[in-house]
């Protein structure tokens, strides 16, 4: 796709000042520009990367000053990042508009389906799904029986969805997510040998959820694994059975929550953080990475670190601390050695 | 399915009390009892819930007391929790009963195949492959060249067994699995270049081992990485090369175990725990969660914690002056600041 | 395939001692052979088992003693590591030939196809990608549109690339790998919920790179995530949005590379270890197991270690100490005790 700076200019209801005909086909960082690119300056800290981008079109601010000669067209905005993010999303949804089916895919016939969906070769739908409008599946993507599917939602290539599990509207899976793979439940027998507890629940993810590439969603035991509105989950993630992760709730990669943890609203936990098993998390707890959370946190709002994970700025003391570690064994050795003086 | 009280209190040899045409098509916990769900009561300290429950049916002890009115239908057994966990079990061994192959599947001519097998769409089956009786492969798993999968084991969806390897009978491996995947293994060059040392042996599942979603077991360079009888592992788990895993361990979700580790039997490993390479770990060995285990462990059930790890014990009381720390200073400040005075 | 003594001898231009007709048709170690296995011995400390071995061929130098009788055939080659490493090579390069298209595939009209590829069932190859010679596409791979894929590099079963993304020459890519899933990137809005920054980059992977099972690597949200010539990355790590890895850096297991970190040439990472967004990694540096680092090094070939992450030599100090600290806190007791003794 090309576009001429005449064009951006008319959708963004901007000024052009230079070549109205000026064309791109990519957006560039302004100090990474090349021909062909579209940037935008919006910080004055970078006016000299102005100057010196070679992107063909910049996007400027409306009292953005220009003291020396630029080689690219400018469009003068009234809020150049906030333009180009709007073009960015134009650009990005462009993308996202294929519909209809590819051969051969698996469909069973009790499915039933929205309209308007894309439908990737190899992806299999079982018996009693149901998906809903505008849905995208991409390839390889596995839906199984009795699966709900929420309208807008895109499954990139490869997710698993597992029997009886429900996705939201709005929703991106990335490539090898698992949803409702069975909780880790073994029943320790005689004899050192250990039974399935078999997990017949399963996997609800409510609408605007976004779950990173290969992290896995368990299936509940009894009942339902809970994902809420909003939650942003990066890759790598592990999410045991029967937790549930409240409202707008982000989760950096690598971090592992045991089951049936309840995580409040409005957490953002780092990446590589660990939740023991049936730990209760309040609203709006930030957690630091690679932290290992043992206990819940029952008041709101509070940023925890290490592992195991205590208040941020205890945990910052104590690093400090142990860094004088052997400056501290040093000062108690040499105290020891005076008394002993006095007291022989 | 719908089953009646009548049949369910047949099967398990209870008694009716109230309607035996009382219906149930779920299960539900006590607590989050529903119209048309099976729920029971073992602990005598949720009786509340019994009269509080929406549940259509609950199963109770015979000697279990009734002290206010109940709105479902009470069905008495000798054990409830028994009983219910053999229903389970009924109804999740029901639900995988499906045979027979779905198409288009890709089985290489020369494949052995069992009997009452089922074969998902879009799943492969190379060359010289052989598959017990009654296995179930789901949809987009791969299997290939020379691979033995034992009788009655499941391979969910987009499971990837990798030539040669061998898995056992009656497991279970999650949707995403890798087994077989090349040991990490570079041999440096001159000017810093690595030259891959090529990985030729195969990994080896042995009976009712569970592997859950996204986890890799990665080949040997020669020999085999085994993964011995009964063994339990949870979601993205990392097996290095040449790794042996005793009978019966059970290990939480995003360990790493490091290149030819020895692993005991019976051993259980929290979530996010790391083993650096060439370790031995004795039987009955229990690992605390993100703990770090840098040499090895050889007397019997031992409990280690820390990274790196030492005895629980030990790991504990750290733990607890480590956060006393900055009191501890403040006290040899205090102590150093007396001594000076006495001196001067 | 099996070979003769005299074939190999041939091939390798070494003499054989003992029956010339002698056949093996798999490798062990020395230790652990069996008849119809070839084994080497280049540690003289392993020659009692020349004597015990049961391989048909054992491959040994040309100065070797043997002072009793050995019951297989040997070949004596100048350096025995080396020949059998030879041998190795040819044997897994030799298992790599397949080439041709199974069917059914789902390859766009556009894409462009190299010479002597291979494209295993199930496989998708978008609109505009072009794949080069000798290129193994094993079976359930993705291929998004205008990906562009070097020669020679193998893609294991299940591999996954998005559209746009670069995969250089000589390059292995093992099952599950994720390649250009968004970055994680969301920007706050009014009433704590979260507004999707659209990720329009791509990933670049060079030459000669391998990527392990169910690694992720994101794609930039603008430019390019950045794998250089010669990086051997294990399985499941992460490496975030615009991230760089500099030339043959070799990464461990499950560690995470958070969003726009720059690591220098010939690093190494071991396993479990988090780097925190926005860091510079200087060259040839080395990071110890489970390691966090929340901070810039700016000097080549450092060593460090702990969480946070500190000189090699100080985390161990550290390490000791914290492990005496009970020790410690009871001799500051001792000395507080006695210097109220003696002030009272």
């Amino acid at each position: 796709m090309e576009f001429t700076a005449r064009i951006i200019a008319d959708y963004l209801k901007g000024e052009i000042e230079g070549d109205p005909e000026a064309k791109v086909s990519a957006f560039a960082k302004i100090e990474e520009g090349r021909p062909g690119a579209l940037s935008f300056l919006a910080n004055p800290k970078y006016e000299k990367y102005l100057y010196e981008t070679r992107s063909s079109i910049v996007i400027v601010g409306k009292a953005q000053t220009v003291a020396r000669p630029v080689s690219g067209t400018l469009i003068r905005v009234d809020d150049p990042y906030r333009s180009f993010a709007a073009l960015l999303e134009l650009y990005a949804s462009a993308r996202e508009e294929k519909t209809g089916r590819e051969e051969p895919v698996s469909v069973a016939p009790s499915a039933k389906l929205g309209e308007d969906i894309f439908i990737g070769a190899f992806s299999c739908i079982g018996e009693n799904a149901s998906i809903g409008n505008r849905v995208k599946i991409h390839q390889q993507v596995y839906i199984g029986e009795n699966v709900r599917i929420g309208d807008r939602t895109v499954l990139y290539p490869g997710v698993k969805i597992y029997r009886d599990c429900v996705v939201g509207a709005d929703c991106v899976l990335h490539a090898g997510a698992v949803v409702g793979a069975d909780g880790f439940g073994f029943a320790p027998q005689t004899g050192s040998d250990y039974k399935k507890v078999p997990q017949i629940g399963n996997a609800v993810i409510e609408d605007r959820v976004e779950i990173g590439a290969n992290t896995c969603i368990d299936r509940a035991t009894m009942g339902s694994t809970i994902i809420r509105k909003g939650v942003k989950l990066d890759n790598l993630i592990q999410v045991g059975h029967n937790v549930e992760i409240g409202e707008n709730t982000v989760i950096a990669s690598q971090t592992g929550i045991s089951g049936s943890c309840r995580i409040g609203k409005n957490c953002m936990f780092a990446g590589q953080v660990g939740l023991a098993g049936h730990i209760t998390v309040a609203d709006g707890t930030k957690i630091g990475a690679q932290s290992g959370l043992n206990s819940s946190i029952k008041e709101a709002n509070r940023t925890v670190m290490g592992s195991p994970a205590v208040d941020y700025a205890d945990c910052m003391r104590s690093y400090v601390i142990v860094r004088q570690l052997p400056a501290i064994k040093k000062r108690l050795d040499e105290l020891e050695r005076k008394l002993n003086e006095k007291q022989s």
